[in-house]
């Protein structure tokens, strides 16, 4: 099997009401691809600038990812810096550099075409076309976005949703992207534009599956401690696509786990900060937590003979 | 087996965005023994106005209530009025004349003293003991609170609290109790305030249940459209008690299931506006429904040998 993301590789500073941490490894292709790793490796196609530690090409390295579509440019690596109130379900954006990112164009090593799996980081649609147009002929293609495409590049947008069969977006993307407040409602629009499905991330209150007439509803694993959410979307997406890829099958019972192996692997990444947790996880831990998820989430069949006589 | 709720029967004036209603059935009792009806009789304590429609004591009387606890009081019935907004979720109240709640004292029948199974609704903590001083000895008693208790009569509803099994509380409601923003945190908190079990409703998200280290996850039904969530909570109480009672057993899988019987009850309640959906619903529908929130949250195991070498 193989998989690729495209997506950014950055430098994070962030503070949260428990602590703070400057210029450390974010990204949405570092933690996909960290995510993924546990079930197979990732060909990441990113940009960094000079700046960027030689030390964090190396773990991801490590854990995996193969390099040779991420181009190192002249200039300073993107940077973002975000504060989490008490409330960590939404971040707030304190700075924004894009710095090498502002002239990124994708290009992939030409033995890439062969791609089966696809991730489009939340980047430009055009550039996630470009990436999609450098891929012969994928078995499956997932992409994120964000509200700021949604905002100012729709139509660019929606030609890329008709490109992919998975769209991850959270409760006020949909909201957003359909016109169209219930939740529900907005999946079954997101589905008319191309998607054959989509993934509802609603924070700590897990994620909602929408394919044809089938719902699946996986609740979050129920988190004493959020430390540092950053990162917690593309994780999903990287346990999720990992598996799915290497499983080799998107029939919808594995999708229905990849979405729990998702949000399990989420649940980690935000138990410390940057991708601190993700480098000490084992498989073991994985499994664990994705058995306690089981556990969470089973109730049996209603008994026979059940109702009051008459109802 | 013999269920008790004590709790409001009301006048309700509604605004939605889908229209409005004058003066309508509605009160925690009134939800409650409707929804609890379809596994058997419930006892109601409660106090009505001499305002109060006949046809409505009918219909409450049809649906296997038994009124010997409700009394007709001189003077009027307690009146509710509130607006709903595009986000269902919470409910603006307009206006409240408590009537003849203001003086309410809830007096037993002497036969009553022997119910099994008690649901306290959200009234005054003080009331709430009274009427468990009426009966001598029940399996189980489960209560229902609301932020105006929590802030006024917190020593009385933590008095409250020693003597129940089980407490229902919304999100907002489990943070305010136990002033812990983590609802899982929270829940754990109000554990130890004397309930051996929490059951935490999140609206659209589903709800928790929490009792020693058990947790238990249940996903909302996806509704397409929901009209009026006026007495979902009460509606939930009814089918979760219902069921309950009907079982005769409190073991965590009765309790799993009694869960999502509440929720499915509740899915249903807040399709039409005041009790009408209920008026209409088959005990076939809740089967029904309860089968697509079994197919709804299931996934299976993982298989083995699955993740990357080394990992």
């Amino acid at each position: 099997m193989s998989l690729l993301v495209v997506g950014s590789v950055a430098l994070d500073s962030l503070e949260t009401p428990f602590g703070r941490r400057e210029e450390v490894l974010g990204g949405s292709a570092s933690y996909f691809s960290t995510c993924a790793s546990f079930f197979g490796p990732t060909r990441v196609v990113a940009v960094v600038g000079e700046d960027f530690p030689e030390e964090h090409l190396a773990f991801l390295s490590s854990r995996g990812a193969d390099l040779a579509g991420l181009v190192r440019q002249p200039g300073r690596t993107f940077r973002w810096k975000g504060r989490y109130d008490f409330d960590l379900n939404t971040a707030q954006t304190l700075d924004t550099q894009l710095n090498v990112l502002a002239t990124f164009k994708p290009a992939l090593p030409a033995a890439w075409r062969d791609t089966e799996f696809v991730f489009l980081g939340n980047i430009d649609p055009d550039l996630q076309q470009s990436v999609l147009d450098q891929v012969g002929k994928p078995r499956f293609v997932a992409c994120d976005t964000m509200n700021f495409w949604i905002d100012s590049k729709r139509a660019s947008l929606l030609e890329t949703l008709k490109r992919v069969d998975l769209l991850f977006v959270n409760d006020a993307e949909a909201r957003q992207l359909a016109g169209e407040h219930n939740v529900i409602k907005a999946a079954k629009t997101i589905l008319g534009f191309g998607p054959r499905a989509v993934v509802v991330k609603r924070g700590e209150y897990g994620a909602l599956f929408f394919s044809g007439s089938e719902v699946f509803a996986a609740s979050a694993y129920p988190l004493l401690d959020v430390f540092d959410p950053t990162g917690a979307g593309d994780s999903f997406a990287g346990g999720f696509m990992g598996y799915v890829a290497r499983c080799g099958r998107m029939e919808p019972d594995v999708l229905r786990r990849a979405i729990v192996v998702g949000s399990v692997v989420a649940s980690f990444a935000v138990e410390q900060f940057s991708l601190d947790r993700l480098r000490t996880l084992t498989a073991a831990e994985i499994r664990a937590r994705y058995a306690e998820a089981r556990q969470l989430a089973h109730f049996d069949d209603l008994e026979p003979d059940l109702f009051a006589p008459g109802r």
